[in-house]
């Protein structure tokens, strides 16, 4: 697998609207867009730091990853994202490895991206998401 | 305040020689040093990921702020870290935005960077680390 550096990092807020500021205003990093992933039932408030972005994450409805995130661990760090060259050619990799890879066959994430997870179980407690750019 | 990028990750783990290997193995990172900090009673293992790095922490004794974090949260990612361009300058703005900032005066980090850290009631509940390198 080829792996191009980290991508994002995804934080679990509980408002775009009341925890954005810090990130927009104190840190004073590049907001460079905000969308809806309804695979993942969050809205997303993306911002560029110069290497990497920071992706704030507010769940759509309390169905989502994130409503039950937030519930049992608080606002926080959700998960890291590294960016792949072939994300099939990971998940087969990952999968011969015995990783425990949350979606066989990736898909479609924020910015387009087609992605995965490794469960947690599999890393030492940490969510890597694996997220292919298409062209 | 100027953000250069993501320096690194800091990833909370119970040992870097059982939590190393899916980093470096099955990731396949760039393994590209490992040191002991010890104002922060760490050992660390530091990972490039061609844009980015993970720094897995190991607590050196009981007191270590890492020991205390896997006790609360279990293992995971405690921190992020963004490199600055003057970390004097960044602390003294945030100072007079009422920002809690942990260290008033820099202490060395990892691979020498001057760093601080913001408390996470800041944050929205992330622990943010700001590094300068010094040259």
């Amino acid at each position: 697998m080829k792996i191009k550096g980290i991508e994002h990092i995804g934080i679990a807020v509980n408002s775009l609207a009341e925890d954005a500021p810090f990130w927009k205003h104190i840190l004073g990093l590049d907001h460079s867009g905000t969308e809806t992933v309804e695979s993942e039932k969050v809205s997303t408030d993306i911002y560029n730091t110069g290497k990497g972005k920071i992706e704030l994450l507010e769940a759509m409805n309390e169905d989502s990853t994130i409503a039950k995130y937030i519930e049992k661990r608080g606002q926080g760090i959700h998960h890291i994202c590294f960016e792949v060259e072939d994300i099939h050619e990971t998940i087969a990799e990952l999968k011969e490895k015995n990783i425990t890879v949350i979606y066989d066959k990736p898909k479609v994430g924020a910015e387009g991206f087609l992605v995965t997870f490794i469960h947690p179980k599999s890393t030492g407690g940490v969510l890597v998401e694996l997220a292919q750019r298409q062209s």
